[in-house]
């Protein structure tokens, strides 16, 4: 392309979106005309973005007349209007969880597995925020040694349920703080009949509960691992997890190695690893922690060890900005990636 | 004996040893007299007991003359008075991590090894918490078929670095909300050089760290385990983590057992286990929390479900007060068990 492309953002005015308009702002991201898309009631509003301003229109299918990348922040309309995009010839790189598990959509972490972008439809899946996060710290090691085998837990921060969810965590705080009643609505998802207080609390539960008791987000994390890393054969535990915590998510991961891996050997290859930072120094008490890394665009990984038990076995635990890595940022590292390798139609 | 017996609460300003005292009223205690012990600066305050007004006595050697039974909330001050208190001839239960891996002490959960209180020389250790709130768990699923392998990875409360760090949590959020700096002094660890901010965040550092790169808090759970279940082939991965809850622990589990066991079959054990409480109705959205399990007795299990990868395979899900079960009301409950079956000299 011999212009900056077009631009369209769909759900400019959520956490996700007004994230992508910070790092249009930070990572000096040029286009050539910008789109901020939104329901009907945020449209209307006024955004500036790197020192202009944008009225949010509504958006609908003919939003996307003229645009060369639609970034898709997420959620059901995402199934509507992508194939409207699409149709209008835009490429739609796309949060929601609508169409990463299709087997014609790419479902792409840049530094890990930017070849798939080269056959896609029209459409980009951006991984579950959970998925990245484990990947980007477990990806160098994979490359060292296949892993077979993986024990995760998360500690999933509640900026994953929006901007609503933060705001219910600092209100419930704030609520409690003088002894008022606060009904949650939020978490652990809008959408659930029950509610529970997150803030001093942790719910096991994100999303809902599918037939064999493991919930979605947990499946995403097997089947999304799975796709991004072309090998059904790992065999992945998932306990996801939400705590109080506002936008990093943590997980604390068992692995294990076809071969048995130095730690050294371990710490040389993520500290190596485009996206991911080594945060390891136990002795000077340095670990990653959310609150750490929120804001950051690296995910930061640590406490790295060997098992006790297994020989082949790597005990680690990384931390990750859920609205950045997890969301924004790889989506706008897609359409970066697509940009500078000119597979822009 | 003939008589209710002596009791010496040692630590009784701290927060277990406010729970002996509540639990005691709780529990209709009886006691033939009572001793409150504390360090020189608590000495002279005043704590009512069952209606009855108590001094707190600075604690010193002596203090254990005419003492049957010394409850000890814990702390290093543990490795001095206790034996002096055996000295004089009282029982000593210990919630320090002092003795507990010391061959001649036994290391008790009274639902779990009672016939271990039977060999002790004097002192009773009383395990950590992480462990103790895991073993309620898992022991009656090791009855069922020996478990080989665990993997957990916990969710702290504060509660663990006693009142201190309560209130630091709570003063943190309370200077979060004014926007005002706070200083954190507590949380990892008060002894530690470095402090980090807990509100909002979570801290994957218990107590401070070993030559494996390992902390002593998942050292604990691990050698732990392996004496009072007295079996030192389990093959057990620790990772021990803090979050912004202030007095329930909470923690992932995945576990491997000698023969496939069926769901069913496990909920059934937990459920007739006493002291655990089977909280597992996914439809429902009925799963243990540590906003729920607090100032409660039992240990809450739940989120039992078949591993997707080994048939062997188990995950579960773990709530339980770390100042009840996991300190105070265990410590209460072997002094219960001693009593009743008259093991008391």
């Amino acid at each position: 392309m011999n212009r900056y492309p077009r631009i369209a953002v769909l759900g400019a005015t959520g956490a996700v979106g007004q994230e992508f308009i910070r790092l249009f702002e930070e990572r000096n991201f040029k286009f050539s005309s910008l789109k901020l898309l939104a329901s009907a009631r945020s449209a209307g509003k006024k955004i500036s973005v790197c020192g202009k301003e944008y009225v949010v229109e509504e958006a609908k299918p003919e939003s996307f007349e003229d645009v060369d990348i639609a970034l898709f922040a997420g959620g059901n309309i995402s199934k509507v209007l992508a194939p409207e995009a699409v149709k209008r010839g835009a490429v739609v790189i796309d949060n929601s969880s609508s169409f990463r598990m299709d087997p014609e959509v790419p479902l792409v972490i840049p530094e890990i597995n930017p070849e798939d972008i080269l056959w896609n439809k029209g459409i980009i899946a951006n991984p579950n925020c959970s998925t990245i996060i484990m990947l980007m710290a477990l990806k160098p090691i994979h490359d060292l040694s296949r892993i077979k085998r993986i024990v995760v837990s998360t500690y999933q921060a509640v900026s994953g349920a929006g901007k609503e969810g933060i705001d219910e965590l600092y209100n419930e705080t704030a609520a409690i703080a003088k002894g008022e009643h606060y009904e949650p609505t939020i978490l652990p998802s809008a959408s659930l009949p029950i509610h529970y207080q997150i803030a001093y609390n942790v719910i096991p539960q994100i999303d809902i509960f599918l037939d064999d008791d493991y919930t979605k987000e947990e499946m995403k994390m097997v089947n999304e691992t799975h796709k991004i890393l072309h090998d059904d054969s790992i065999g992945i535990t998932p306990t996801a997890v939400r705590v109080p915590v506002v936008r990093s998510h943590a997980e604390s991961i068992y692995i294990e190695t076809e071969d048995v891996l130095s730690v050294d050997a371990v710490k040389e290859a993520i500290k190596n690893f485009p996206g991911a930072e080594l945060v390891d120094d136990v002795e000077n008490m340095k670990y990653p922690m959310p609150l750490d890394t929120s804001d950051k665009t690296d995910v930061a990984v640590g406490r790295i060890r060997k098992d006790l038990v297994s020989p082949n076995g790597i005990n680690l635990w990384v931390s990750g900005d859920q609205i950045r890595k997890g969301a924004a940022l790889n989506t706008l590292q897609i359409a970066e990636y697509m940009i500078e390798h000119d597979i822009i139609k």
